[in-house]
């Protein structure tokens, strides 16, 4: 690579993540970060390494992760996102790339994130959103979910709502926005803050189908959060309906 | 089965084709009346044949698929319904079931059929997309294959559209219906007949790209039919594109 110049770039990726075991690359299952990488490396002809700003678990979507790489500058940008993707499964795609800054970091300077969870309450689902929605073929009470979602908004110690076994200290987090839209048999829970717990949407998303059901009440959230037990809140909603859907520098 | 009272259903079922050999049974090959008819056998405890109004090919999808079947009489229709999409795998839907008059003929008894094809034509096609369009990365001319879409209505000797090795005599059709419609870079050909040739909406739809790529005028849509040479039309545009989409009785 002596002589060559390098530059550092940001990428848009959108992917199914179904027949993934998530973002990072891990030993024996396949992962987004490995086949983007692999695929890098072979158009560079040298090792690649892609960092992603999120860590989405096994079987989570994504309409808008970012990752920064450093390549070798061979070509136009635009040839290199062509061969990039003609090179990609096809449920993987970079769907922009640009040229960032030498110390653009796509983890480190994420300033926030926005996921949302789909749910759909239709009492046959459509073969056409298997695998990229929850189904949930009741009634599900929408007023109380929304009142229970603006329920999350603020600062507070969120134990209660991530993975039982995470090693991360700090489990106090700022949401942003905790909303949820309504189209027809079709309801999303939008949440947006600089970083989530591991499973915490999903562990959100899960309580507010609970509040739905109407095996919580609205202002359980609270006592929820305020418990910091796990035990609590309700299950961890299925992966298949959440996406990562942007993320802001 | 003596003494059983068995009833004739109508079923309206959806799908998305891409694991399936089309709908039609066939040796080593899986299909989709196939899968529904050893559903509904198990479920019965007795042989039952499913008939569809549509032999979609390989890999084409169905919003409104409809086909007969008689059934011993054993629950509700809506506990039926519930069975038979517990035992489907998920990419197969029975999206409504009613009870038939006895003499109802799925195939015989469709009076009109509607097919969609439809095309993307972004730069990067989504993951969420790949397989369910037809990925066409280049701008087309709307305006002249909404042009050339028109042209096809009306009674005419299709020879030139359908499959050259079909063994169909007759191949005269009344085309009642021929739309592109646009949204965005999402473009749908729609269109209705009470019958259409092997292969003809597919070679309509690649026809019409053509027009849309400046390979065709919206004019040559007259002489390629006039022709009555398959070779004189665009190329057969892919299977994954293609929606079957409703059928009136």
């Amino acid at each position: 690579m002596k002589g060559t110049n390098r530059h550092k770039y940001k990428a848009t990726i959108q992917y199914l993540g179904s027949r993934y075991a998530g973002w990072q690359v891990q030993k024996n299952e396949l992962t987004i970060q490995q086949v983007i990488q692999e695929v890098l490396t072979r158009l560079a002809g040298t090792r690649i390494n892609v960092i992603g700003a999120s860590r989405t678990d096994s079987g989570v979507h994504a309409l808008g992760q970012v990752a920064h790489f450093v390549f070798p500058e061979k070509e136009t940008i635009s040839d290199l996102q062509l061969a990039i993707n003609a090179n990609l499964p096809r449920d993987i795609r970079v769907v922009r790339l640009i040229r960032a800054r030498p110390r653009f970091h796509a983890q480190k300077d994420a300033k926030r994130k926005r996921y949302e969870y789909r749910i759909v309450t239709a009492r046959v689902l459509s073969p056409f959103l298997a695998g990229r929605v929850c189904h949930v073929p009741v009634p599900l009470d929408y007023a109380s979910m929304q009142e229970a979602a603006a329920r999350f908004l603020g600062e507070h110690d969120f134990t209660a709502l991530s993975a039982s076994r995470t090693t991360v200290k700090n489990k106090v987090r700022r949401i942003l926005k905790s909303e949820m839209v309504r189209q027809g048999n079709r309801l999303t829970f939008r949440v947006e803050a600089r970083g989530f717990l591991h499973h915490m949407v999903r562990n959100m998303a899960g309580t507010l189908v609970d509040v739905g059901l109407g095996k919580l009440k609205p202002s359980d959230i609270d006592c929820i959060i305020e418990s910091r037990d796990r035990n609590r809140a309700g299950p961890t909603a299925p992966a298949e309906g959440l996406y990562l859907v942007r993320i802001w520098y």
